[in-house]
Parts: structure tokens; C-alpha cells; sequence
């Protein structure tokens, strides 16, 4: 399957979730099974070749190519979620918003030391998640060898956030 | 790997939520790709003679094995979520909860007329949210085929919220 026919399993939704934002919905692409599987295969592809031991997604629809994904790469999944949602001993990371401060948290336990990771979410915009998801997996100890997202929204220029994580988009816009 | 094996990468947390309450942590369930593929397994195995034309997962973990399942029974996967996290025209269903009500939503165009649906969940507790889940399937004009979870905790007896769905669960307590 090709980028532009995976790209017909995106489609924008003008003004949400508010107006000005063009939302890329990847409903479509996860109700087909052959574009998902051939979603997931492109998101491994570069790095199929390292040792992935953690595939790390963000809540909630980085849980969903997140796992596939480590499936692909025969990966541990962790999760970094929303505050209050993990139980036991945690990290937490604030990152900024347009107006104010949110955070995430991870399991302090879920990344040991000197383990390998792949940073992975749906969309990459502003790259603040990310950001704060690779402190979150530095501060647990872990080594990121790289991100992997599904979207990458180029105008908002991400990457950068990500400066010197190896990072992979599979569609852009 | 046996039943016994699995349960000893899900983790009993006390007292979270909330004072009385024990969380089941399924993190070391997820971290491990060898048990997660044994459970994802299992999820699939009651329905794996059957056409399944679509998964649908509830938000948040039940994206995590939702999509996994969807795989396996080369199926498509469906989000049901929280509101205002859908775009376009969806079916909404309000539910009880202890106090006061909450709702979850499906986009409208997610589910075919008649086509077969599997209902996935992480956890079965009192069926609330999977009972409105099945509500919002049969609204879209599904066909539901059955409800597969990970773990059922008996004791709550929530498969009687989903009287006449054929209920399967990998794991009891």
C-alpha cells in the first residue's frame, strides 16, 4: 500500500477540535486492517535493525499503533499517561501550552536502566508531548534510540523539540 | 504460557483510585512482549472461527490490546471515547455511575449496517461502560458477535449488564 492510498485513511476535519485547527482523523485508517497493518509496518521499518526493548506511547491514541508497534519490534509497551491515571511510584513531567502548563506521567519502574526506547504517538505538532515523554524516559533511566510518530505536521516544525532524537514520520502534511 | 504465569504480570495495588478500591495494574502485562502476545492470544481464541468485521475498544486502555486483537482477527478496530474527543457526527450514550452519569461516543459512520462487532475491554467490573458500549454498536446499526476482556472481576458480576452478549474474560479474580 502506498503513502498516498494510507493517506486516504486520514482525513481532515476542519475546525476541531476548535476553529482554525484542521484535525487529521486516523479513524479510517484504523478501521481498515490492511492500511493499519501497513501503517504499523512503515512506523518499524527504521528500526528493525536495533534493539527496541520499549516501545513508549502516549495516551490515548499513541496506545493504539503503540502497541501494534511494539508487537512489530517484539518490544515491551510502556505507558505515559495523563496525571492520576498510574498507580505506584512515579515520573512526572510539566511542559508548557499555548495558555498554561500540563504534565504526564510514567512508572518510575517500567523503563530499567540503560534500556532501549522508542518514543511513539500518533501526530507530532508542536513536539511538547514528545519533549516532555523523552525527559520522562531520561529521568527513568532509559536510552532513546528514537520516535516514531504516524503524522508529522511539518509547518509546526516538531522536530526540533526532538533535537537530536532519530525521528521518523510515516505521513506528512 | 499458563493462566498463572499471566497473572503474575498484572499487579494488585491497593487502595488506588481510591481508599478501598484494588487496582489491577496491567503495566508489567504490557511491558513483557511474550505475555502480552500470550493474552492477546487468548482475547481472540473464542472468536477466532467467527467473522469479526470490527473490534471496538474503549478509551484509554482498551486501545491497548483492542488494536492487538483487531490484528490478530484481522479485523477493523473502532474507538469508543469520552465526549469531545470524536470529530463528525457520532452516537452518544449516557451511563450511571456511582454518583451521578457519564457518557462515551462513537463516530456514526464507524460501524456498516450489519457488520459483526467484538467489544473489547481491558477490565470487566460492573459492565457499565461496556453495556452503554454495546448501546452505541447496536445505535450505529452493528451486529454484536460477543465482548472479550482481559481480566473479570467476578465478584461485580458485570456480565449481567450484558445479558445476552457472549462475555469471554482471559483472567478472573
Amino acid at each position: 500500500m502506498d503513502i498516498e492510498n494510507l493517506k486516504s485513511h486520514v482525513h481532515d476535519i476542519p475546525d476541531f477540535p476548535k476553529e482554525g485547527i484542521v484535525f487529521k482523523d486516523i479513524a479510517p485508517l484504523l478501521a481498515s486492517a490492511k492500511a493499519r497493518n501497513a501503517a504499523t509496518k512503515l512506523l518499524a521499518k527504521p528500526f528493525m535493525n536495533q534493539q527496541v526493548d520499549y516501545v513508549v506511547g502516549m495516551e490515548a491514541r499513541g496506545f493504539l499503533f503503540g502497541s501494534l508497534l511494539a508487537d512489530v519490534l517484539d518490544a515491551g509497551f510502556v505507558m505515559v499517561r495523563k496525571p492520576n491515571k498510574l498507580p505506584g511510584s512515579l515520573v512526572t513531567q510539566e511542559y508548557q501550552l499555548e495558555y498554561g502548563t500540563d504534565a504526564i506521567e510514567m512508572q518510575l519502574s517500567a523503563i530499567p536502566d540503560g534500556a532501549t526506547v522508542l518514543i511513539h504517538d500518533d501526530v507530532l505538532a508542536t513536539g511538547g508531548t514528545a519533549a516532555a515523554t523523552a525527559r520522562l524516559i531520561k529521568k527513568a533511566g532509559g536510552s532513546i534510540i528514537g520516535a516514531s510518530f504516524l503524522i508529522e505536521l511539518d509547518f509546526l516544525n516538531g522536530r526540533a523539540a526532538l533535537d537530536g532524537i532519530d525521528t521518523y514520520a510515516v505521513l506528512h502534511y
